[in-house]
């Protein structure tokens, strides 16, 4: 399989349309290019218009659920990766992804959760999907997302 | 008007000060260009010394309340970059715009009150004002700020 | 004292060792230069395998500790330039700064620690330590860890 095959699989794992114009919430864009930087608004697990994993990290939501919400979030940002470059193959390098994740009193395994998203760029990036990050927890997120991420990558 | 009228009306019209030196809070710079890119440190809704927008959002600060607070937020940021550049037309783009959103358990509209910089952004650069964005609710801002956010703007 | 032997000696008061790799938590890489810009990922007060400052800042951690935090947290990125550069010389600028502060509620003082991390830059790396800051008063962090902190430097 190619990588957009790939992407494209994993879209329909989870209900995602490779194809179709991601809903958004704000004034504001999803994907922005600078030269060769891509910078990418915060992705929630949003397939069509409803947010699939709510709910607060080590409470009302499961590590396994935030993990599937990272998964969600950052397919999403592949998504706008390909639809804005045509192809996953124009992607060079993923640079910087931050993760936020809703968390409880007491969890402390955000880096957990956010490895769900970091597994899923070196599988259909390869090396280019090896990138620096910050996770943290924070109080409330848009929606009651249990997850929110964003990303810089590098067009090739 | 000019851009730069329309960023002085804005600014008197919640007591800002166009050419005043902006205070801050630590040993850093407010703004840093490097080529293209101007980054710009996180700014509260201060007015003169005083942080004119405290609380909890969803708690002891009302949602509208919290907007008013990301509007003067931005405006000092825009306030920066035209001090810096000398007018706000050296703005080519707003490149990213963080704002984070010190939230009541329960608030997840931070989306909502990030609007209200996005908005002005819009307002007074157009199209050069369009950005990538990502929101989060916090647990505590530096002196109880209600609102703070940050920005990475390209110039001319 | 060159700036590379005043960083031996700041890690070897807290029990960093230059020269040692630096643990890291999960699927993704310490530091990453695209051009002129180095990023790196979010660092925690961790010497060896152990985070050596944990709680919350304003109640389980003291503010005085929190420093302590940043300061080691800053360190650890201080040793990835210096261990990807072959020396502190090599860098031109701190960009950027991100300070994420585990904070108690009513805990208002996110810029007070932060500056252990600002003061740490100026003093290592001078005129070039100046940078662009953002601090945030979240609610976990990975580990239990007190502060977290990323950059971005500028490559000579």
């Amino acid at each position: 399989m190619t990588r957009n095959q790939q992407l494209a699989a994993c879209c329909a794992a989870v209900g995602l349309d490779l194809h179709e114009a991601l809903q958004i919430g704000g004034q504001y864009v999803p994907l922005m290019q600078h030269g060769q930087e891509i910078h990418i608004s915060g992705q929630i697990p949003r397939v069509g218009s409803q947010v699939v994993v709510q709910g607060r990290v080590g409470d009302s939501c499961s590590e396994a659920n935030a993990c599937h919400a990272a998964h969600i979030a950052c397919l999403r940002a592949l998504v706008l990766l390909y639809q804005h470059l045509g192809s996953l193959d124009g992607v060079a390098r993923i640079l910087r992804l931050n993760v936020y994740v809703q968390s409880a009193a007491g969890f402390t395994r955000q880096s957990e959760v956010a490895n769900a998203a970091s597994a899923l760029l070196y599988q259909l990036l390869g090396e280019a999907g090896v990138h620096v990050r910050t996770s943290v927890g924070v109080y409330q997120l848009p929606k009651n997302a249990a997850v929110e991420l964003d990303m810089v990558a590098i067009a090739a």
